[in-house]
């Protein structure tokens, strides 16, 4: 029997969720839910329902894990402790400073409940996260670095779009490529803010703006682009539709460290992303955790995991046996 | 209390390991085993006994988990299954054919004993499989690449070794820029092997022998060269020992693969690997596997696991908590 999945909340990270279950000849979408009426959602797939939140307090029945697609800001806080008390639930929740309190609030609810939610699920947190701790634990002498991008931040678009004058903005977040090539060669730099990534913003101005104050108020932002060396084009909405629709991204995590007894050799491990969408990437990395999710609950298992407690065979449709005799 | 760990043949894996543990301060060398006399050996840790592997009928009280550097031919089929039913063990098997034997005959032996066996652990099998694993379930409609490389392969130079007329080899295996290049954007392409790797062989010939004859021999060797293009260099020992002494490899592993309702949107995975030391990093990997297995005999399991079972987070000697709050 395939696995059924809830989609709660049907923006771009829900729509990639939905696409990557079509991937998944052993997943099924069982409803997508929403906050707004249901009338206003309209999905893709054929002959599936749309319901309001309200119903899930009585679907366990249908569905074997839901996948939180709200914001980390104010929806997951909430969401995610209280449907883990009713389903398999998987999240995204990437605010770093408050894993432990949100890890804390789903354990108690899922243990309490008897199910399995898996947190901060995507690709940074998520598979960028496992392949710092892979390689920490390989390598226990040396040193990290994460570069993201090429690609395009949603924060920092938002954050342009809030100044006077603008009226759609499209961020893209660059790595130094000087500085991932020292890294890759093993010459551990020390580098600054500015040193990693540069940022350059796409900005439709309103008509008659000011464009070189909106430069400045760019340029100066603190905590977004005061510390970056940032670049600034203003472009029409014609060119912002044709050129920059998409939202691709990426970006690499890499380790070098020693080993032997006198440290005398150098090694670097480097996982690198290069992504289309970001949201249906995002997605495809929860819908393998929903399958292990799942899988672990079935076994008995409850409780908060997040990437680290889970082991890599939980995501995989095929059994130890294949795995082994294929992947191996 | 550290982690107490035997290891069990004292050769480059042997030495590695225990190059590892001095870089794991959780862990301890109680003691290395050797099957020849231990008066032989001299262990490089100060106070590290040597004994016969005949000791180890009657020392599980002193050792933990125990490491078992031999090879994958004719010495791993014996040790493994015999020594698992004593000890938690830890072995990089890597005849990929024989890993289902290899493993069910372990399984078996690691239960009735109430131990935990890792098998086939290292960079591959090991963290490569890891990541083919991981890339396809995120992507479950793609395409898998794996590049060796550049590195020295020690079967291909014990292959020349065996030509009349040789007297040393060292052979590097190297893989295609270009096709590396190609699979990076996205192209993928349908590569023969010829297309995906070459050869280069550094020999030292003994006096007087048919130089001529020697590179033929190479070039025209079934399985190991004879679908590649390959490059002989005869050099003197003076120039193997200055410039091929040590065993650098690595190589890459890369999936292609798609999303979106009408998989409009592709991705590159990659994960690749620069090493100084493939037996160093290759001990460094079994190290950390070595933690695992014994924190999760001490929950209670048994039997034998590959890198695909274990949860990542018992490769690490820090806490769940530690973990969320740094890596996540």
């Amino acid at each position: 029997m395939s696995i059924r999945v809830g989609i709660l909340g049907y923006g771009n990270l829900g729509r990639g969720v939905e696409s990557a279950i079509a991937q998944n000849p052993d997943m099924e979408l069982a409803a997508v839910f929403t906050r707004r009426g249901p009338e206003s959602v309209t999905v893709r797939t054929a002959g599936v329902k749309v319901l309001h939140a309200d119903e899930l307090e009585h679907m366990q029945d249908d569905i074997d894990v839901l996948i939180l697609c709200g914001g980390s800001a104010t929806d997951l806080p909430v969401q995610t402790p209280h449907y883990a008390s009713l389903y398999n639930v998987v999240d995204s929740f990437d605010t770093h400073a408050k894993i432990p309190e949100h890890f804390a609030a789903t354990d108690e609810t899922a243990r309490k409940g008897g199910k399995v939610a898996v947190i901060s699920c995507g690709w940074d947190p998520g598979m960028f996260s496992l392949n710092r701790l892979y390689a920490n634990c390989v390598l226990p002498e040396g040193r990290d670095y994460t570069f993201w991008g090429r690609g395009v931040s949603q924060g920092h678009s938002d954050a342009v779009r809030r100044i006077e004058g603008v009226k759609d903005c499209r961020q893209y977040t660059i790595p130094v490529q000087s500085a991932v090539e020292s890294v890759r060669k093993g010459e551990n730099p020390e580098l600054t803010t500015r040193q990693k990534h540069t940022r350059e913003c796409f900005v439709v101005a309103e008509e008659g703006a000011d464009l070189a104050r909106i430069e400045q108020e760019i340029k100066t932002m603190p905590n977004y682009f005061a510390d970056y060396d940032t670049t600034v084009h203003f472009i029409t909405e014609e060119e912002m539709k044709q050129n920059h629709s998409g939202l691709p991204h990426g970006g690499c995590v890499i380790r070098t460290g020693v080993s032997g007894l006198n440290r005398e050799h150098g090694h670097v491990i480097e996982y690198s992303l290069k992504l289309d969408s970001n949201p249906e990437f995002t997605a495809s990395v929860i819908a393998a955790y929903a399958r292990a999710a799942v899988r672990m609950n079935q076994e008995g298992q409850t409780g908060c995991k997040t990437v680290f407690d889970i082991a890599p065979a939980y995501l995989s449709p095929k059994s130890g046996e294949e795995l082994r005799a294929h992947l191996l």
